[in-house]
């Protein structure tokens, strides 16, 4: 589903909502009066056009136009749906309403609202079935939640087309059963948000140190499996009920300031333990472990970052990469072929055939000529005070055996040729001694401003003559082979 | 460091302990009375083993070993360090600390303790200044979080070890300044806790509902930049004394059952703006959002799991295969080279060159082979029915030119031979019509019980024999090439 949404308010979430429907392949008409709207709504498609796309696997449709207007009765005319997103004050809300339902009665309009119900929202409106909340998450071009909540004067077919509207720009519609200040996910943030305040104002914690007490725990649990299938695993083989009966009495302690708890009788505890079974009840303990296990995993991992980037790294992606750091050993003996990489292959390498992924085997040698580049001087200093980098311009890869998770892969590194801007390199995989792939590169030294081929400086030459000269002998098998040539 | 380490209990967290001790190269003697526990440790164990090493770009240490005790002092003698994770009742871990340190007075012991504060602890206790909290999370063995909290009883020295055996085993110690019921992460939890209680007993959300409101909502937001970060942000251009002024007002609303709010002064605001100028003042809002934003596509896509696979995909990233699967066109006319591939590059493919890296055009080739498998029919069915499934053997990959984020790629490809097990292919990338990459797979038909090449099913066979006649023709331009051959 495609068409024209009407945009009213362009600031932070405006934008943002602007940018997912123009990137969805709908046209959008913005109404803000901040002289500055223009300026902004293009820097969040700037960053909205360099992070979304790449969300897919395929190509999104082609990028909606966008205009702006000077009227909200000029912007929503002709308009398929309609957002607000003013401030949060009822008054202007309602006035807005008025407005845009003087001109186009019929449209539906979405509300960003954090805390009004759409009760509230409707008072006195020309239409107030047409009015309901469709509250987003910043930055709204990549978090997919929207709540969608309702209130008994919006007909269900009202409701369903906003569903509909919010799953065609790829978000995830959470209708919420009963309006209610603040919805769902806002009810959460506040509570945590007033926790924060006192631990700040009390001087148990900084704002730093809150943050990493999220991110480096159980920010990344939520990330993927939220609170309760989370608790479920915590409950182990005995499942949501022992959990519930370990962590029932804690409701009596003061272990944060909301002191005013339900009552945690057999009815609350049927309640829950029957919604997780229909919620997780398909997986057993220890596959919600191993699935969990495989999606922390690829989230730290993502938050490594590109391996060979010293600068990369971030949160819990970062400390890993100190770890790496100091995992290291020593520099290698650069005489003999060069023990470049020796790593456990991790969960998220693997395919449906259970085992490391054709592409890994490329990723592991370049990251082995990265580390080869980093032991002959062609390091961060290096490339940043611009004396240039390496291009890879050819690869060939054998595959010879297979290789699975958690085998531990070491590669070493024979630089076969190294002349002017030409390095020719032969990188060899082994699983406990045993032969399982050779990788055969030509890299170019390029000038990163120029983006041609250039010389390498003369100590980086040096050192790269000197090794080949001790890696020189006969060529491996296989250096120099073809695909399909016959053995 | 590595050392022996007394674990006593081994339960979820106690095993925990021990498998993330024993994968950075320590000993651990374990005492647990459970007669189960021999079983849990190695089932924790094996979940450790498969997902820890591979968050590392370099190998582990050698694996510890493990022993078990039939008594805790015998448990504890020699140790350097020892993990308590008995039930939370003070007076069993009381009884626990006394046995420890009647055999070895001199070893410091870290508690698990979600809430007791270490002067609770240390109670009665034979050496008081030898116990603290040191409070993991689930899973122990994959989060890095460890809050470490002191009483005034602790010696510096002591509680300084104690940073350095959590950092030791790939921790991230968080010294929490002072000690508090429940430390500083669990408040939250507990918050959130409560009042979802509420929502449910309320009947405003199930539990799924609010996995769902956090998972793909700021659940993705805290796995990387926790609460303040993330709020500086929302701040925009006026920073987080606009966000502090926007939202401080709704401390006043019933936005959660939390009403015991702080107040609100400018006393409060200015301790909050300086820790977080202190935090992150070093980074513009736009730098941050750039950063924010690449974590987010990195976590997302690492949920959706190996493109190729039907059956891959969690929480946000399940979502994004979907839409995936919506946004893909019909199949193609397989009579001329194949439209495999079509897609933006994504953020997490860069490397420091700023250009797409080189394992990703492997990767964006790996695709597109994907993709002509499902073509002629060799899907997730076949594979899962036994018929077989293709091993790449050989690749060549020619890099023409260079690929930048944001750029979409366009994969076509081509069947060059298929007879018999042997199917040789041949892609070809481009951005924008001009070719910026080649490469030349051989693959393999394989019997995935035996591992062996065989014979594709007929069905399959006589598909790929039509594509092959179908694109006959001269070879193209680089195909056949060896590296390094000349032009």
């Amino acid at each position: 589903m495609k068409g024209t949404a009407a945009i009213i308010g362009g600031g932070v979430i405006g934008g943002a909502w602007a940018a997912r429907f123009r990137l969805m392949g709908w046209n959008v008409r913005v109404f803000d009066p901040d002289p500055e709207s223009e300026r902004k709504l293009s820097e969040v498609m700037a960053n909205a056009r360099r992070s979304l796309p790449g969300l897919y696997e395929v190509a999104l449709p082609a990028e909606g136009g966008q205009t702006r207007h000077a009227t909200i009765a000029e912007t929503v005319a002709g308009a398929d749906w309609a957002v607000e997103s003013v401030p949060e004050r009822l008054e202007i809300k309602h006035r807005v309403y008025r407005e845009i339902q003087t001109a186009a009665p019929g449209v539906v309009i979405g509300s960003s609202t954090s805390g009004f119900r759409p009760s509230e929202l409707q008072e006195g409106a020309i239409a107030p079935g047409n009015i309901l909340v469709t509250h987003p998450f910043n930055p709204v071009y990549l978090l997919p939640l929207a709540e969608l909540v309702a209130s008994p004067a919006n007909p269900a077919a009202t409701v369903d087309r906003a569903a509909a509207v919010l799953s065609a720009i790829g978000m995830h519609p959470l209708r919420v059963r009963k309006e209610i200040d603040a919805h769902i996910a806002d009810r959460f943030l506040e509570a945590v948000w007033r926790e924060a305040l006192w631990l700040v104002k009390d001087g148990i914690a900084t704002t730093e140190e809150i943050d990493d007490a999220i991110r480096y725990g159980f920010g990344l649990r939520w990330a993927q499996m939220g609170l309760f299938e989370t608790y479920r695993i915590a409950g182990g083989e005995a499942g949501m009920r022992h959990f519930l009966a370990q962590f029932g009495p804690a409701l009596k302690w003061p272990w944060t300031k909301l002191m005013d708890v339900p009552e945690f009788d057999d009815e609350l505890v049927d309640l829950i333990a029957g919604q997780s079974d229909a919620q997780s009840g398909k997986y057993s303990i220890r596959e919600l472990e191993r699935i969990r296990d495989q999606n922390l995993v690829g989230i730290m991992r993502s938050l490594k970052g590109y391996a060979g980037d010293p600068k990369a790294g971030w949160g819990a992606g970062a400390l890993l990469r100190e770890q790496d750091r100091a995992l290291r050993g020593p520099a290698p003996d650069l005489s003999q072929p060069i023990p470049t990489v020796t790593r456990a292959v991790p969960l998220d390498w693997t395919d449906y055939n259970g085992h490391m992924n054709e592409a890994r085997y490329a990723q592991a040698f370049n990251d082995a000529s990265d580390r080869l580049m980093e032991l002959i001087g062609i390091d961060g200093d290096y490339i940043g005070s611009g004396k240039g980098t390496l291009f890879t311009a050819e690869t060939h890869v054998r595959y010879l055996n297979e290789v699975n998770i958690g085998d531990t892969i070491a590669v070493t590194t024979r630089v076969l040729r190294a002349e002017g801007k030409k390095i020719h390199l032969w990188h060899e995989m082994r699983v406990g001694g045993a032969l399982v792939a050779t990788g055969e590169h030509m890299m170019l030294h390029v000038d990163l401003a120029t983006r041609k081929t250039s010389d390498p400086a003369p100590e980086v030459a040096a050192r790269l003559a000197a090794i080949a000269a001790a890696h020189a002998g006969p060529l491996p098998e296989g250096a120099g082979r073809f695909v399909g040539q016959p053995k």
